[in-house]
């Protein structure tokens, strides 16, 4: 079996993450993903507390294991959803949109162990003098949220950069991608869009089949003018964004015009859904359990790995 | 030693390209990668038969060894470019912007290899079908003109699309991204901007010392509205041209404003200079004999594949 240093860190049989991802990662799917030896996520991008508390209280009903929860740190109530965290104490908490270390004490000495993610080096290195456990490196081609630099790029700069665990994401959804954020540096992997398609995923029929039929070149990046990029898969929502991002159109109704798509995504709704997922869409095409996910990946990662040497002559 | 079936396929001894990178990949830098065992190539951008006819002398004087030529398959003499290769016949023409289908008959039956290169897996599948002999699957992280998905992403997607083989290329500058570019499927790599710092590479000081001092977050990427977007490492030329890139400006203004800057990078200019270089320029950081280059990058794509079974238990 394949282990590294994030398994002992983390206290997981498999190095591998399952993305928080917004109004996605919830209790079951979670859950389904630490009760097959990874560490599944729960999203509190809802930002509401009793909501988030919830979830992770599902998922601590459906399993003993670790759980973790990913938390961005932009919003009104991030204070109470903070405290929150640090009273439920998961195993991990993994963090975006900006620093932790308002809330690093706290959640430390509650033994949590904190992850943010990182798309740069000097992020990496202001989260690890701020204290984190490990970073997560997580390249543009991931899906949502994205930053500019590549996994192919960041990893290893991440890795020069700091002392402390790399976990890589970002285009990473089998066994080649796994094996290839191991020789980059990383000691393990976050997947998300693989994840869509876990049985256990609550997102609409419609979400699920627009992945399955997405190929390599199927996403976009809108929301460039906002300073907040965001990779989708091509849809109708994301047609007409671009169509109005550069034009006379006031940052206000720009941002308007986004507002509740990926709500209608999760629920189905084809004319208004921001169907989130990374570039290896196309290589994600069956829907299966998370545990069959994980096996699967890292069955083909070791076998890569352990085929390695054919190349050495 | 590192051997994969790149090496049989093109007749040299570690498998890597050197990129064909426009005013800079001349005759000298061609010579040294291919008297060091990878495959030099000579860029054709600048469109002067004659200039380029030198170039492949130069290089066919300094080494007996196969030597590459890179053509991008826009402007106006193309096939005049075309013939003479035919007629000189180096081991490889590597192509880019476009199908080199039109050529394909010609180059082969004069003994060429043709590799173009792939964006997405629907160009790879085209160029297969058109009878190349292999693809260079590049991502979106690496200098120059660039495709919008990354390394990590489109390589395994290419590789699924194709059975010939595989070049990986696009943020690869040491034996960490070697051996992840092998991991992902491909059978070997192409190099650009850590050849840059070559000693055999001419290119001004100013532009070496600029890469020296660039990290992860040095490259930006301009001339997405005019539609071929470019990565350089940001200068005053970039910052000016991203300035005015999405305001009333006509189509051929801005076209206009980039005339020369290529140019100008090379021989220094660093006000009107457009500094072609990846997102992986934060761990280029010394000038070497490109022989040394790349025996650094194999000695350690070597030893982390030899090594990839230390996390298997």
């Amino acid at each position: 079996m394949l282990k590294t240093e994030l398994c002992d860190l983390v206290g997981i049989e498999y190095p591998i993450f399952q993305g928080g991802m917004a109004r996605i990662s919830d209790g079951k799917l979670a859950a389904a993903v630490s009760e097959a030896g990874g560490l599944g996520i729960v999203s509190a991008a809802s930002g509401d507390v009793e909501q988030i508390a919830g979830e992770m209280d599902i998922a601590a009903k459906l399993t003993s294991k670790p759980i973790g929860v990913n938390i961005m740190l932009r919003g009104s109530n991030i204070d109470e959803i903070a405290a929150m965290i640090a009273e439920k104490k998961p195993a991990v908490v993994t963090t975006g949109a900006g620093s932790p270390e308002k809330y690093m004490d706290m959640w430390k000495s509650a033994g949590i162990k904190v992850i943010p993610v990182a798309a740069s080096a000097a992020y990496a290195k202001l989260f690890e003098r701020a204290g984190a456990d490990a970073v997560i490196a997580e390249g543009g081609e991931s899906g949502g949220h994205i930053g500019e630099l590549t996994t192919m790029a960041l990893v290893p700069q991440v890795c020069d950069a700091v002392s402390i665990p790399v976990i890589a994401a970002g285009g990473i959804a089998d066994g080649r991608g796994a094996a290839a954020a191991l020789m980059l540096g990383a000691c393990g992997i976050q997947v998300g869009t693989r994840f869509l398609l876990a049985e256990e995923c609550s997102i609409s029929r419609v979400y699920k089949d627009k992945l399955i039929k997405a190929n390599d070149t199927s996403t976009v990046v809108t929301g460039r003018r906002l300073g907040h990029p965001v990779r989708s898969l091509k849809s109708k929502f994301s047609r007409e964004y671009s169509r109005i991002e550069y034009t006379s159109i006031s940052d206000e109704e720009l941002e308007q015009f986004a507002v509740g798509s990926l709500g209608a995504a999760v629920t189905g709704d084809e004319n208004h859904g921001c169907f989130l997922a990374g570039q290896i869409s196309g290589i994600v095409n069956k829907e299966q359990p998370a545990a069959e996910i994980i096996r699967e990946i890292f069955e083909q990662a070791e076998a890569l790995l352990t085929g390695g040497t054919k190349w050495v002559k």
